[in-house]
């Protein structure tokens, strides 16, 4: 025997440990429910009968996209999965299937994606973001950085249903050099959730950080492993410490190569890490602002925060632009697309 | 819109996909009952009464030694999680504290790691691995590698709950270099584990690994890409053509340095990947013939291969040593240790 057992490790703090986690569930919960703008009535129908009025609004002369957004855009993920199930059953045929036969172009995008399931869509919006013409690190990023810890395991296990693949093989397989380097260890994450902070560790790794990105080296091992294994309280803790003691924060110093798609990615990256909410208003204003709307970025965002912060990001949005999300949504899109995009941020009838 | 959506692509193959998944895991129970060492009684007593025995045991004049193994070295694990409910609810206290303050030495590593659940003695294990004084990148290793996917994250949500880290950050904060790139992404795969394989793909990454492998780059990025992210279906697919074409299993070709300590990690990385039996066999066979026995891998393979794949380890092991696994246990181990570890392989009574 080499080394003497530490056996007090050995011991399972169970008890304390559920408490933590029920309290830490609980928390989420309630700030999820506060910060998400999608709109369910008071009384929901069965099931059955939104399967119904789908169907119905399938049928006879010309689609009835507002009965499709009426119910839809109101229904959260649990619900709409209900509905599926049960279209499936009484109608012999996906709902997913039914609604692209029925819509097109931005509308028909914005639906499909809104009616999968959160880990579903999160795990066929990264495959896409591996594909040639689609490619994306930036997706692959945002979907790392920006879902719980458990979340994103949820996406994983989609994904291996779905692409009978593992998402790390093929964002492997899609990416080189650094890129590589940063997006692999991200999406195969399972970060530590709780608040304790190490202050001693973040003030050491702070000056890691600082001295690596003097010396330019970007891509250095140990920043990649700080950004892709602390929890965001500890690296959050770090980022501050770095501020403290550096006089700047770390995204200044990310910034001396306007052009450098790395660094800008490294500053996306940290960004979602440790303030989602202005990442999102940032992607969201220059999707608008942008000549020829970025209507991809648009649906992305609002079909992947309704249910999460989108109260939140429209929040930052307002306090930034000046003028209200939706404002800015309903000049620059139109029709369908953009009466289910509004009833998505909170700004249809429920 | 940059690019119309495939949406063949977007419909969720969910019917079909459960009853793979169904499939897969009846095989795999199956081949999990057939080849474990474990034997549990046809009528086992309820919790509560093999609480109250192994709480006896520990009472009076001297600890009941042969009593705890009756019991617990023939519980599985959901029986020994249900016994150390009962009787922390019937006795106030931890099992495992109890069995800490009545043991020692080898026999109560041995005890308190089997009574442990899986996932958590796997998190106690690869913590203890990164560790000063007990660290080892082969148990790491022998964890991501030997584990299926679902269990390794097991093992990370274990180690959340216990060691208030994740596991990669804890392995990338203890490792450097090659050993990090390596172990990092191992501990962090999601390896899908369908059967699926891609021929045309086995053929390239064989001659990807091979050229590497003739520059001597054997940490290159593609090697670690290969190995840490392919389902091992394919991996084995690869190694297959990698052998045909080329004239030599791939680990004859990592073993130009026989001190190279990387070499040894990796091949003994593809090892566990592709035939973890003979990876047992052989951390068996060097535990039990070097001159003091190693205890801790003795310990820990049986512990954690009894309920798993002992039987067919047991058989490599014949096989290879031309005596049993059981006679060289005999030999090597003593006392109540001795006796443990053979009721754990199957030579005790139920």
């Amino acid at each position: 025997m080499r080394y003497k057992t530490s056996l007090e490790v050995i011991m399972s703090p169970i008890v304390s440990d559920s408490w933590q986690t029920i309290k830490r569930r609980v928390k989420t919960e309630w700030r999820v429910k506060t910060m998400a703008s999608l709109k369910v009535p008071a009384s929901v129908p069965p099931p059955y009968e939104d399967a119904e009025q789908l169907n119905k609004a399938f049928k006879g002369w010309g689609t009835n996209e507002g009965l499709i957004i009426s119910i839809l855009a109101h229904r959260n993920a649990a619900q709409r999965n209900l509905i599926r199930q049960v279209y499936a059953e009484a109608y012999g045929q996906d709902l997913l299937k039914d609604l692209d036969k029925e819509l097109s172009s931005d509308f028909e995008r914005v639906v499909l994606l809104w009616t999968l399931d959160p880990a579903e869509r999160d795990a066929y919006l990264a495959n896409e973001a591996t594909k040639r013409f689609t490619s994306s690190n930036w997706v692959l990023m945002e979907i790392a950085c920006t879902r719980s810890s458990h979340d994103l395991f949820k996406v994983r296990q989609a994904y291996h249903a779905r692409h009978k693949k593992s998402l790390e093989e093929d964002v492997a397989y899609h990416t080189t050099g650094d890129f590589r380097k940063l997006l692999v260890p991200l999406v195969s994450a399972f970060r530590y959730e709780g608040e304790e902070v190490n202050t001693m560790l973040a003030k050491s790794e702070a000056k890691t950080l600082h001295e690596k990105i003097s010396d330019k080296a970007y891509s250095d091992d140990e920043i990649i492993r700080i950004l892709t294994t602390r929890s965001k309280a500890q690296l959050n803790a770090t980022l501050n410490h770095y501020n403290n003691a550096f006089g700047n924060a770390i995204n200044k110093n990310l910034k001396e190569d306007a052009d450098n798609e790395f660094l800008k990615l490294l500053r996306a990256t940290i960004k979602c890490l440790t303030y989602p909410e202005k990442y999102f208003e940032k992607l969201l204003r220059l999707a608008i602002k942008k000549i020829g709307t970025d209507e991809w970025a648009l649906t992305r965002v609002v079909t992947t925060r309704a249910e999460v912060d989108m109260e939140r990001i429209k929040e930052e949005y307002h306090r930034r632009n000046s003028v209200t999300l939706a404002h800015d949504i309903a000049g620059e899109a139109s029709g369908d697309y953009e009466r289910m995009l509004l009833a998505l941020i909170g700004h249809g009838d429920a």
